[in-house]
């Protein structure tokens, strides 16, 4: 049942509610009404942290889940867990400036491609050793 | 199998589905030439249905499997349904003015949190089960 | 554990991850500064390249994994293949202007189409044997 994973994807998908809660709220402080996405540099990086972070869920999900059933669920959850630290260090670096997002999504990076590395090697063990 | 919640997952992808056949033929309709996704209000309200829509998606999926797995697949499937009329409240007021959109997004965050907190609890149970 | 369709997966992941590179890549090359999204046309087509991408993952991932899950492993696989083929025909159209995505996003619509219709077929017919 994957229960590791399965409680980091709740993490993931509540920090990631977070973010959306942030641009309701910069809707509200920078005055810009539904359905405008542009308007204010303040609101469009709080929108553009989300937005990026949404971008990324089709590559971290699948490769978590892929990691966690081919070769290990504690495995898959600790670097779940880095995923969404180098999402909170993008999050407070883009807030600050654009220009100092490049950390928080190097780690963030980083971990979708081990986690999609190792499910790859996963995969092809598991078709091997059937074969 | 959890088929009741697969039927459920189904029934909310063509629902998502038809969100996007509306930007098209909003698009159409009010003289938006894609790449732009800006120029015309009652294209602009269509656009953000589906972009919201799709900004839950990652909560709502995750949470929703992760409660039919844990805990009850009818239950993920009934409380998925509301999810799905709630979304379906969303587009039709979000498509009369802006801020009409609140009663339908609401319901629909709501069986989300419903949707996350049932599987936190299921997982929290198997683990202390396990131990 | 169905590893053709895992693999499958990963292989849309990594392709999706490059769309998103590609955009990076345009953001310097049409002096495009994050967080903005518009500014010049060759940007904006490969910016909705991604996001057309991104948009229809939610109805790709679930349609082909429970396709998987109730009919065929490898059916799911192939027709996983198509989707990718037609994705990387609308990137290469939609590349030269917006008129020439059609025939790559109708190969990946239908692709996403056949999933669909076979994962209900195969939900139903689980149904029916177990009543």
């Amino acid at each position: 049942m994957l229960p590791f994973t399965a409680l980091v994807t709740l993490l993931a998908t509540i920090f990631y509610f977070y973010l959306g809660l942030r641009v309701g709220a910069a809707r509200g402080k920078f005055g810009v009404k539904a359905p405008a996405t542009t308007g204010h540099p303040d609101f469009e990086r709080a929108f553009r942290v989300q937005m990026n972070t949404l971008e990324w869920m089709p590559i971290f999900l699948p490769a978590l889940w892929l990691f966690a059933a081919y070769l290990s669920d504690i495995g898959a959850a600790i670097i779940g867990l880095v995923w969404i630290l180098g999402r909170f260090l993008y999050l407070t670096g883009y807030s600050e400036a654009a220009e100092k997002r490049g950390r928080g999504f190097g780690i963030q990076a980083l971990s979708c491609g081990i986690l999609w590395i190792g499910a790859l090697s996963g995969i092809i063990l598991r078709l091997v050793h059937a074969a």
